[in-house]
C-alpha cells in the first residue's frame, strides 16, 4: 500500500497510457499480466509465502470481450482517480453498479468487476486500498494492551485503547487498516493470539486470557477477511509479536491457517503484504483429539477429500502438517475449538492453552 | 430480562421443585409448555407482536427419551446457577459439550441443547441472558450520536459515545444488551436507520448520514441476531426515535424487516422484547424499482415461492405489503440496497433516503 496517492494516480494513468501508445502506434492495444491460477502458484522460499509463477496472459482488444475488457478499464481508472481527489471509497458491489453509466464498458456480472479490480492490482503492484476499493465483509475484532490510532472520516486522528476504550466486544478493525487509516501505537504484550470461532474469542475475554498471558487476541471470524490478515501481519511484523492460531480440527481450518501464515491463491500477487510466515499452529490438532480425549464427529467424504488434497497442497510439506494430517484421515475424527468445555469452561485457558503455548515456545513465565 | 439474579435462581428451582414434588406423589414426573410450531403462533394485536397460542406439549418422563430430556433439564438448571454463582456465561455450544460430564443426561446433538435453552425460556418467562447462555453470533455496529455505559467484564462502567470514542467501524453491540450489561445515555437524534449490508452501512458512515440526518445508523448483518433486535427495541422504546429499516428487495429481507417489527416464529415467547412494532419499512421497495429504474436480477423460483407464502403470513397482511408483493410477483424481478450506485456514490444519502423519510414522515427538516 503507498501513502502516497499520486503515485497511485502515476502508475494507473501509465495503463492509459499504454493503451493510448499502442493506438498511436497502430498496435492492437493489450495488457499482459500473470496467470492467476493454481497452475502458475509458486512457493517462494524467500518470502515464505506463495506468489505468481511466469505465466502470462494477455488481455487484448484483439477480440470483442478484451476490447469491452479494455474500455472498462479505462473507465475504471477514471473512476478510481475520481474517488482519490474527492476521498471517497467504494465496495466492490458498488462499483459494479457505477458501471451502469458507462455504456458500453458495463459490466456483466460482479465477477467480471472484482476481476478487473485484481488484475489492477496485478498490473500496478498496488492493493485494492490504493485504489480506494473496498469489501462487503467487515474486519474483525481485537481485544489486548494495545493502543491504535485511526483516522476517522472526519480526519481527526483517534487513539483507541483495545481494553481500556472499548466495550468487551473489542475494537472494531475497520476494512482499510493501512498506514494511512491505521497507526499501531503502545502495546504490552508477548504475543498474539488469532481465533477462528466468536465463541471462542468471547470466552478468551471473559477468562481475561489477555491480561494474564500477556496476549492480543484476534477474532478470525472464519476464513479470516483480507484486512484481518493484514492486521495480523502489520502488528506482528512492527511489534515483532509471535502469532498463534487457534482455530478447530478440521481441513477447512488448517487452511485457516494456511491463508494467515502463507497467504491465499486469490491474493498471491500481495502475499507478503498479507501473510504472516513466522505464524504458528497452536490447535486444535488431530493429536490433541488423541491427548486431551476430545469429543468429535466423524469425517465427511468432502472432510476426507479435503485432508487428502493438503497432503499435495506445498503449504502443508512440512512433517509436522504432515503427520497430523496423516493421523487425522486415520482417527477419521475432527474436534471444535469449543470441545474443550468437556473439562468446564475454564480448562481453555487454565490448562490447554498453556500447555500448548509452553510446546511451542511461547511461554514467557 | 430480570437483573435480579436471585429471582432468576428461583423461578429455575421451581423446575427442579415442581419434578420433585411429582415424584414424591409418586406421579410420573412432567413438564408442560406450549408447542412451538407454525401452527401454535397467534399474532397479538394488542402488543403488534407474534405469540405462541394454546396449544400445549408435555415433556413427561413417561417414555425413555422424555425422562432423559427431564434428567438433562435438572443438570443444566445445576449447570446455570453455577455460571450465576461464579459470574461467567457459556456459548450454546459449550454448554453442548459441558454436558460429555453429565453421564446419562449428555446430550447428543446441539439441536438438543438448544432446544432445552429454548424450553427453560419458555417455562419461566425468563430470557437466554438470565441463564448466561449466550450465542455464537456477533452482535452487529452502531454509529450515531449516543452515548453507551457498558460494565465490563472486569465490572467497570464504561462510557463509550457512538461517534467520538470508537473508529469508523463503529461500536460492537455486545452478545448480552440487557440493562445489567448496557445503560442508553445521552442521545441526541431523530431517528434509528437499520441498514441489511455492511458496505450499505460503511456508505451512510462515509457520507456521514448520521451526522447530516440525525440518526443512529445499527448494522443489522442480514437476518440480525437477537442482541441487534433487542438493541433497537431498547433504543426505541427508551429514546422513544422511530425505526426505519432499509433493506435490500427481495423476499428474505422482507423477512428481515418483520423479524425486527414483529418478530420471529423461534422466539414469539419474548416477542415484546425483541421486536419493535412501531419500526417502518423505508425500502427498496419493489415500487423503487420502478420509480427509480433500478439495476435489477430475475427472482428466481425460491423468490416467488418464498413471496408468494408471505402473501399468506399475517405478518404481511396490510394493504402496502400485499400491494408491493404483488407488484413483485408482476415485475418478476429483485434488486439490491446497493443498487442505487447506478447514480453514483452520494444518491442514496443526498437523494434516495432523504425523499423516502419524508414519505414515511420521518424527516423533520
Amino acid at each position: 500500500m503507498k501513502n502516497n496517492y499520486n503515485e497511485v494516480i502515476e502508475k494507473i494513468d501509465n495503463i492509459a497510457e499504454k493503451i493510448y501508445s499502442d493506438l498511436t502506434k497502430t498496435h492492437i492495444p493489450q495488457l499482459s499480466l500473470p496467470t492467476r491460477a493454481k497452475s502458475n502458484i509458486y512457493f517462494n522460499e524467500k518470502l515464505n509465502v506463495w506468489k505468481y509463477g511466469k505465466n502470462n496472459v494477455e488481455r487484448s482488444a484483439k477480440s470483442l470481450d478484451g476490447a469491452y475488457m479494455l474500455l472498462r478499464t479505462m473507465y475504471m481508472v477514471d473512476f478510481i482517480k475520481e474517488m482519490i481527489k474527492v476521498n471517497k471509497s467504494s465496495t466492490l458491489r458498488e462499483m459494479y453498479y457505477i458501471s451502469e453509466g458507462w455504456n458500453f464498458a458495463k459490466f456483466s456480472s460482479q465477477d467480471e468487476s472484482n476481476l478487473l479490480a485484481e488484475d489492477l492490482e496485478v498490473i500496478t503492484s498496488l492493493m485494492r486500498e490504493d485504489f480506494k476499493l473496498r469489501p462487503e465483509e467487515d474486519g474483525a475484532r481485537v481485544i489486548g494492551n494495545l493502543t491504535i490510532e485511526e483516522i476517522t472520516r472526519s480526519n481527526e486522528k483517534r487513539r483507541i485503547h483495545c481494553q481500556d476504550d472499548v466495550g468487551d466486544s473489542g475494537y472494531s478493525i475497520p476494512y482499510n487498516v493501512e498506514p494511512e487509516k491505521i497507526t499501531l501505537k503502545n502495546f504490552d504484550a508477548d504475543m498474539i493470539v488469532a481465533i477462528e470461532t466468536g465463541g471462542m474469542f468471547d470466552r478468551l475475554v471473559e477468562n481475561h486470557f489477555d491480561e494474564n498471558f500477556r496476549s492480543i487476541l484476534i477474532h478470525l471470524k472464519g476464513q479470516p477477511a483480507r484486512s484481518t490478515r493484514r492486521f495480523i501481519k502489520r502488528l506482528s511484523d512492527e511489534k515483532n509479536l509471535p502469532v498463534a492460531v487457534f482455530t478447530d480440527c478440521d481441513p477447512w481450518s488448517f487452511r485457516i491457517f494456511a491463508s494467515v501464515a502463507y497467504g491465499a491463491i486469490k491474493t498471491a500477487h500481495i502475499s507478503e503484504y498479507l501473510a504472516s510466515p513466522s505464524a504458528s499452529y497452536l490447535g486444535v490438532t488431530p493429536s490433541d483429539i488423541e491427548n486431551y480425549k476430545l469429543p468429535t464427529d466423524e469425517l465427511t467424504t468432502e472432510d476426507i477429500k479435503s485432508l487428502k488434497s493438503e497432503l499435495t497442497d506445498p503449504r502443508f510439506q512440512d512433517s509436522f502438517w504432515k503427520n497430523e494430517i496423516k493421523l487425522q484421515l486415520k482417527l477419521g475424527k475432527k474436534s471444535e475449538q469449543q470441545a474443550l468445555a468437556k473439562y468446564g469452561l475454564d480448562y481453555v485457558t487454565d490448562i490447554y492453552l498453556p500447555e500448548k503455548l509452553a510446546e511451542l515456545g511461547m511461554l514467557k513465565k
